[in-house]
């Protein structure tokens, strides 16, 4: 099978490299010449300024360019899928059969990746095109799973929540490290650890510190230290949600 | 220097297993006999279930025994430490030269740790002991130092920020995860993926998402998507707060 990555940007480079390893059939198409040759030389694979036939196009651009992207293609027997998590199917516009292709993972362009361990959900018009990119997938990585459009909507927001929020989180840390002068690199061995155990235990059962101990004295002292208003909220809900969840009084 | 660990606890076994590790003269002490003999085994240390005589007596019990514990020692010319985050100094009742020797990790017995990575937060009574102890924990530790206690109480704050909350992130993202059967095992490598980027960047430069996006169409979504409270109120705190660290409307 023939495929064709549709953008050059990260999601296009990472998913062009992972297509190259597994020698993968694949070339690149977009609009800017100058990004699509640095990758096409990188990788050592062709690139389209024009639209070439292809059996598969992924289209690999920002949510808001898909639909515009998603017209210039004119081939009734082709499957297109994007790669977005948040966009249904039928927002590719053009007539071919349509469907989803979405790798859950953050890509920068310097950061090396194994592809192997990147989750890819798939998302198709029939059973027999979920079947096509279920296998192409899985010759990419060892964890694919089809869901539907509703189930990715779920899948967007717990990585919200297991990623947006946590990196978050980190930056509230920072501003509080930050005033004490205590560097926050000294606090990335025990965020190490923290993600680590969670490799092997659910989440729910190595909740550790003061509020799942209900050690008032500790939460009523950090109360006291917190002076930034958004701080505060945090520490308040999350502190409530911890208790809520461990049913303490 | 002659070390006795006063304890049988995951913090004991690892702090004598560090002191070991780089043929520091240590010995255990404790009430729990048997513990005490599987750690003396495991790792070829003296133990005593009655309190020998010692230069530093390092206290590795939870914070509500420190007291008791640290009674018992008679030595006035000894240095005493406890290992807690939370405690002043002065939870020691003794009559002894007073200090606090806090590693800063989360220690359970099976885990395997880089010793020379954790973080030791040394305060004592006099800055001759704060050597004493800043040079032994740098034996130990490439990242030594001393922190006062009301600092110690924003370092413990900002460990629960960094660490006790984002594990609690990722119990109510595996609820969500788990309602729609995606296993959360698929969600390891951009956790991973998240928290190796912050120890590269700053965490405030690489927020990525909807609310830092200002996407309304997703973050309104999203809300329709989330049935439980607790997960309701952190999700608006949450975007709250990153509303306000960028300045978004």
């Amino acid at each position: 099978m023939n495929t064709v990555i549709i953008g050059s940007g990260n999601v296009a480079y990472h998913l062009a490299k992972a297509f190259k390893e597994r020698s993968l059939p694949v070339s690149l198409f977009g609009r800017n010449a100058g990004e699509l040759e640095r990758i096409s030389d990188e990788l050592d694979l062709p690139f389209y300024t024009e639209l070439p036939k292809a059996d598969l196009f992924l289209i690999c651009v920002s949510d808001r360019a898909v639909e515009e992207v998603s017209l210039q293609i004119p081939y009734q027997d082709a499957l297109v899928a994007h790669t977005s998590g948040s966009l249904p199917r039928e927002a590719l516009k053009g007539s071919y059969r349509k469907a989803c292709f979405y790798p859950l993972q953050t890509f920068s362009r310097k950061q090396k990746l194994n592809y192997s361990e990147i989750p890819i959900f798939v998302d198709a018009e029939t059973p027999e095109d979920a079947n096509v990119l279920k296998h192409l997938a899985s010759e990419i990585s060892g964890s694919v799973m089809e869901i539907s459009f509703e189930q990715r909507k779920y899948l967007h927001l717990t990585a919200v929540f297991a990623c947006n929020f946590v990196n978050h989180l980190f930056a509230r840390a920072k501003e509080i490290a930050d005033a004490q002068e205590i560097p926050f690199r000294y606090f990335l061995p025990l965020i190490d650890e923290t993600v680590k155990k969670i490799h092997h235990a659910n989440p729910e059962d190595v909740q550790t510190g003061p509020a799942v101990r209900n050690d008032k004295t500790i939460l009523e002292r950090h109360e006291k230290l917190i002076t930034n208003t958004e701080t505060a909220k945090i520490y308040d809900v999350m502190n409530e949600s911890i208790r809520t969840m461990y049913h303490l009084e």
